[in-house]
């Protein structure tokens, strides 16, 4: 299926001479959504995973949809102060300043094996904070799995060690 | 099941004297998460639905494994400036000020039967204002699932002309 022809470009947003990628063009297909969340775990799928970790909040709309498919355990790892209970944090880098993820304590356990999810793979800035959080909590990684994944910008380089998919891939 | 067993009471978040009902200790157990959502959708299933609509950003979480489930589009309502394509925008009330959502122009259509899902039915003005968003494209309504309801704010008052359903119900 050509994923990439669902996805509609949106220039100039959120700021000036940004070309976003907007996925709900494909979200509201039907076949087009539930095809692209059947690719993003597939080849994960005899790695015994135990839980899949969705990024806010576009993860979360595939990484739910993922472990509903396959009967396991879906974590969420959120923007700073959204998550109630006791939490991990780690900071990343952004162009100005600096962000932070969160996720709670109980949320991964040293036997859970584990797919991290999101729509975007970008600088790769949230997704090595999100490794980090799992790893801290004792979680093993078997991979990342994106939907999209803007080359240019290097994310792969920061998760060298993890096993990468993206189903669509733009130079921008 | 009982799935109230699987929600964790966190007192005073996110501020002094609210007791904050975290999902995420539901969300993590396979069994219970996967059972939620085919409840959540149960009632609504011989109603044709063709779009389910969930609300930022735990409406996903059920909202997209629904949409899954059934085969049918799966339509992000956001907060402002999420959207990055046209969008309609609804204000609701909150108890000091106000707030909004939005969603896109191109997400309903006249034809489609949405059913709208989020985590929480508390007062029921995003609830409302997402209705107020369907119906000014179009679509037609339903009815509304949530998995948690907290009976003493009265949301269902709110939304008298539809049908609703909620899975977890509390006195606060």
């Amino acid at each position: 299926m050509n994923f990439e022809s669902y996805i509609r470009n949106v220039p100039d947003f959120p700021v000036q001479g940004i070309q976003f990628k907007d996925i709900t063009t494909l979200l509201k297909e039907p076949e087009v959504f539930s095809t692209a969340v059947d690719h993003l775990y597939a080849p994960f799928r005899s790695h015994d995973i135990s839980k899949i970790v969705g990024i806010e909040s576009r993860g979360f709309i595939f990484g739910a949809a993922m472990a509903y498919k396959l009967n396991i355990g879906f974590v969420p790892v959120r923007k700073p102060g959204k998550l109630p209970a006791e939490t991990l944090s780690e900071e990343y880098l952004l162009e100005y300043g600096k962000d932070s993820v969160e996720i709670h304590l109980d949320a991964v356990r040293r036997t859970d094996r584990v797919l991290i999810v999101d729509d975007l793979l970008a600088t790769g800035g949230t997704a090595s904070a999100t490794c980090r959080l799992v790893e801290r909590l004792g979680g093993k990684i078997v991979g990342l799995s994106f939907l999209i994944e803007l080359t240019d910008l290097k994310g792969r380089e920061k998760l060298k060690e993890y096993e990468i998919q993206s189903l669509i891939r733009y130079k921008i």
